[in-house]
Order: C-alpha cells, then structure tokens, then sequence
C-alpha cells in the first residue's frame, strides 16, 4: 500500500464500541440481540403503504434541502399538539436521520480547537461528532443520587472554557432512561444564556415516555431566539430505524445553516420517506401509544428480574427503552459484554460505550420480542449469579 | 436573538448560486427549469416495485454502516461487467448519496488547514466539502484548447504546497460534458503517486457516455493499493435523485474508515432504498441504454440551436446532460441567467456557480423532454441575439 496516508483528525473518530461487539455476535448462531437501540416491531404497515403511494405519486425527485414544505408544518403541527409551542416551518429542517441532525446542528458551531459538554453516559454519537468536528468533548457523568440521575451542575460549571461553545444533554436519555425535571430544563437554558452556549437537547425519546404522552420538550421553556436546537428522529416513535429520517428544529439562523450544510452532506432525506413520514405524523398516534404500553410491561419485567439478582443497581428509568444496571465490582463491561455473549448467546451493550460514568455498567434494550426478552434475561441473570471477578 | 453566533468555519461553507437562482424561480409561474442537474424522467417502475416489495418484505431495520453485504456484492459485480475490474467489498461503502460519498471520502483524508486541488468547472459540492473540513480548496480551471478541454498540469503541478492532500476531479464532467482520456488518467495518478496525494475521481456520470456503454473508469488503470477513492450515485444512471443513494470505492483503509465515519452522518442509506438499488444495477441495463439515446438527441438538438447564435462557443460533450456555452463577453453570468429568468421565464444555471474557469457561461441541462427543452432553447437564442452587455 502507498505511504499516502488518512488524514489523522478522521483516525481520531472512536469507533462505536456497540457495533464492535455486534460484528461479534454477527459471527455466531442463536445469540439473543439487545445491543442495539431499535425496536423489534417492523414499520407499521400505514406507512409502508404511504411510501409505496408516494412512489407511485412520482415522488422521486430532488425536494428542497430543507425538506418538503409539507412536512416541515406537519412536524410544527405536531409540536402544536404535543406541547403548545408554535414553530415556524423556517425554524425546522428535515434531515437523513436523527444522527444526520445532531451532525448538521453540531458543526454549524463548531470550529476546530472548540469545545463541548456532554453529559453522560450517553450515546456516543454526539462525543463523536464533536471529534469528527476536530473539536474536544468534555463528559460530565450524571450522578445516582438515591434511586435518580441528577446533573452535577458544579461539574459542568467547572469544566466550561473559553473554548467551550456547546452544552449537550439527551432526555430522555440513551441509555439511562432518565428525563430532565422542569427545573434541570430551567436550570440548563439559565446556563447556557449566562455562559454563552450552545444548547442541545436530543429529545429523539420523546415519545417513549413513561409519565405521560411526551417527555415535555425544551421548547415549551426557551423562546425562538434562545441559542437552543433539537434534533428528532421517526425512528423511535414509528418504527422506521431503517429508514433514516429525522429532524432538527433550531433558532432560525442556526436552521438556514444547518439546511445549508444539507446540500453538502446528503442533500435532502428521500423524497418517498418524507412522504411517508408526514403519514405517521398524521395517523401514528394510536401505534405509539400502543407501543410505549408494551415497552412499559417489558420495563416492569426486566427490572423484576434484575432486583432479584443481587449486586445490579438499576434505577426505574422514566423514558427510552433500556436499562443500564450497575453491576457491583464490574470494572470491564467489554469483556463482560464479550463473555456473556459467548457463554449465553445474550448480545448487551456495554456500559465504557457511553462515555464518562459509563463504565461499570451495562445496558439492555427492552424493546423486544417476549420471546427474546424472557430467555435473555433469564440467562443474565445466571450469568451474573455465577459471575467471576471481571 | 441571543449574542451566542454560529461557527466561523460553518458560515464560511459558500451557498450554491444554483439553489440561489432556483429559489428566485421557485417564486414564478411557467418556468422552463433546465437549472438542476436532473433528469425529468420518473424513477423506472420496476424500481419503484423493487422498494415496495423490499418494505413487505420488512427492510425497515438498521443495515450496517457500509450498507447490506448484498448490494456491495452487486456494485462489485457491475465493476466486472463494465470495467473488467476485480473489488472486494471491503473496497465498497453504501452511502446516502453520491455528495454523501464525496463528504465521507474527503473528510478522511484531510484535516484543518489541509488543502485540496479541484479541477473546475465543477460542480461546487466538492470544494465546499473542503471548506466544511476546515481545509483550502485550490481550483485549477481546464483550458479551452481548440474544441477540448484538457488539463493544465503545469498549473496543477505548481498549485501542489505542503499542504496539500488530495486532488478531485469529474469525468465525466458536471458542467463540461468532458471526459479524461486515458492518457489524462495515466497522468494524473503518476502526479498524485509522485506527490503523495489522494486521487478522488467523481465518476457518477460515467453511464451518461456517448462513446460506447460507459465512460472508462480510473479503477480500471490504477492498483488496489493506490490512494484512490471513486464517488459513485444512482441518481443520473437510473433517474434516482430523490432516493439519495450512492457508493464509494476505495483503497481498503480509507472505505473502512469511511464506513465507520458513516455512523456519525447518517449511519447508513435506507435499508428500502438498498435493496431497490440492488435491482437497479441488475435490471437497468436497458433503460440506461435507452436514456442515453434520448439524451444524445437532445445534446444534438441543443447544440444546434446554440451553434446558430453568435458569440456562443461549445464543444460537443462526450457525456453527462450539459452543455457549457462560453458566452463572449459575459461578466456577470448570475445576473445573465436572472435576466433570462425574468425575461424569457427559462431557468438556467450561472457560470459563476462552478468555480474558477466557470464565469462566462452558463450551464444547461438538456435532459429535458423536448416539450420543454425546445421553447426554453428557442428563448434562449432570442435573448442572446437581443442581449445588451452585461
């Protein structure tokens, strides 16, 4: 191979930990899969029926970077619906997944050398693409304070710089299931307007909400012209990991850029996706509700079993679809994650993929199958009763 | 609005004068729109079948990052077909479009402050790419040589600094219609293996070839192991904009890295649109064949119109769907083709928007159905014979 090399800010870009475990489990038979965060259910068949209509309607044009017209007021219709706030079709921009708004939102403020907060544990994507912006996160883990996640607000204080452009928080959150309080949303805008942040809330949960129809969002506090963004994705509350189609709702400034920087990145989300998504907007109500009464009894279960094994602390997550137990004396949740995966067959994501505070624990996705989910959590629950040091 | 700004380096990412004009359109009636570089044929049904059987077949799941092993399998199979090239796939990444491949592949090999060479006109994608990585584009125009254009090595060998990284080009060209010679190839991978840089060749128009099935492809003349990375889409061959699909092939190091670097910009393509893909390369061969045809009858059509104005310099293209006439004594060519919107409602693109060597003249998309490209080139004629300076 020539000495010609890639370029080292792109080797920087950490590799997720999950799907290094997954291509593991791709290489074997019978292994139960939790690790990912997507649902067992297929895509409802409303909007598989919506896409094929679109197609048929001709929809196989470039749309605008923005996203169809339609569906941007379809989504400010839904934020009418979902928590009284009125948006303007200019303040949101349709994207090619929720991972493709947290992209276009996070380099519209980052410059090289910049840096952001990220509270963890978290998906790793945000951290990710922070470095891919050849900027530095700083991780400030959550805090178990009794049987609640609590931000330690001190931390974060402590750790903004001069560089320091961005605030990053997920709720409710991958993988903890925790939801920002009223106050924590009030206390995070007060933050960012007096240190002069970013504020990124990804709220791609929402819908998968324990304590009532939505998980309120940010923008019932923060007013149009607050430096805040939101991305969104289908994939969570529709069904529709596969398809790739999110959203990100930003101030004005922050949205006519990011649709900018579209053209460059993807351009636009598929014209027949779009289209499909402005159905399940429209006819997904009685699905979510559905769906998030399953996931409720797939929490209860899980964590019915995970209390009876000792030595795993799980708090009862209000949102999302996972729990991330503390596993007492776990000091290497990959090589946890690797030795139950080949003595059970049981696929998890370990807990060092999410960051600071991470480490230690482990995380199951409940979103499946009863099927998949009892035998599962039977066999870790064994495998952690028998564990050795590790 | 809050004092909290957008990124330096975001803002800096120039807007397509294209999109500029288009929007202006966008606000009239009975507009003939030849600015978009798009075919008005409808996605082919047999295609638009393949996505509404792969969604009852339920492909509506995450795939992996570099896209399903069965459509890399496919891409590889129609290098043989058509180049008599061996890849792996290893060598192949599924992206959500082919500026989603440019984005992947140039983000991997440069870093802030790097720079790149593009030779232009050019489409202006790759060169805000650049800028978006924080990196330089330098522009090194083609030079009109009798009726061809041809490289001007000497300006690119003296725009090579220490810093520079990669070189981009087209063949066939967006806007040229120009095409590499092989003698054009040879040289410029001995430059990029004698200078250490990496060669991207954009060959998404390479089906759109009017001197035999497809344009010859850079993979067919370099090794495996030079650093070449060849952006490829499904948009122009099978009239597939909408659907944004596309693939990278590359030395092995830089596809894996884009692959993983896939995971923090949209994760993957969709997993309908994939498999819909699959049966494009399969079945399209036809349909390819016939666009081509139609699309030769056009050039001819458009190139006549034009060759019995004055002061309108073209050469016959060997492939894409644009004619680029040098318009003599043209300054201003946004203003020109909003003048000829204004005036004469025909859309058109301005020079200007394909960096240097592009203002002068304006870009025309004759894969229009002749209903439309007809009037639009007669008006056109009308108003460069009636055109004050400008």
């Amino acid at each position: 191979m020539s000495a010609i090399r890639l370029a080292p800010s792109a080797e920087r870009v950490p590799y997720s930990r999950i799907r290094e475990l997954a291509e593991i489990a791709m290489t074997m038979d019978g292994v139960l899969k939790l690790y990912f965060g997507e649902s067992n259910l297929p895509t409802p068949q409303f909007i598989k029926d919506a896409a094929a209509q679109a197609l048929a309607d001709g929809h196989t044009f470039y749309t605008s970077n923005a996203g169809y017209p339609s569906l941007r007021r379809a989504i400010a219709e839904k934020y009418r619906e979902l928590h009284g706030v009125e948006l303007d079709t200019e303040e949101i921009v349709v994207t090619a997944s929720g991972v493709q708004a947290l992209n276009a939102g996070i380099r519209c403020v980052l410059d090289p050398g910049d840096e952001a907060i990220v509270l963890t544990p978290a998906w790793p994507n945000a951290s990710a693409i922070v470095t891919m912006c050849s900027a530095t996160p700083r991780e400030i883990p959550l805090c178990l304070a009794g049987d609640r996640y609590v931000i330690d607000f001190a931390a974060v204080e402590s750790a903004i710089g001069p560089q320091t452009r961005l605030l990053v928080y997920t709720s409710p959150s991958n993988p903890l299931g925790w939801t920002t309080t009223g106050q924590d949303q009030e206390r995070l805008l007060d933050l960012c307007r007096r240190r002069g942040l970013w504020l990124m809330a990804d709220e791609v949960y929402e819908r998968l909400y324990y304590g009532g129809p939505v998980a309120p969002s940010i923008l019932r506090r923060c007013t149009r012209d607050d430096a805040v963004m939101v991305p969104q994705s289908f994939s969570k509350s529709y069904c529709m990991t596969g398809w790739r189609l999110g959203w990100l709702v930003a101030r004005r400034d922050l949205a006519r850029q990011a649709a900018q920087l579209n053209e460059f990145i993807v351009s636009h989300a598929p014209a027949m996706t779009q289209k499909a998504g402005e159905i399940a907007l429209r006819d997904g109500e009685t699905g979510v509700a559905e769906m998030v009464a399953r996931l409720r009894e797939n929490r209860d279960y899980a964590l019915s079993v995970l209390r009876q094994v000792p030595g795993a602390t799980v708090p009862c997550p209000d949102g999302a679809f996972y729990l991330f137990p503390r596993i007492d004396g776990l000091r290497d949740s990959f090589e946890f994650c690797r030795r139950l995966l080949v003595q059970k067959r049981v696929g998890l994501a370990p807990g060092v993929a999410f960051g600071a505070g991470g480490e230690g624990s482990i995380r199951i996705c409940y979103a499946a199958d009863r099927t998949v989910l009892g035998p599962a959590m039977e066999r870790l629950a064994d495998f952690l009763r028998a564990r050795p040091a590790c």
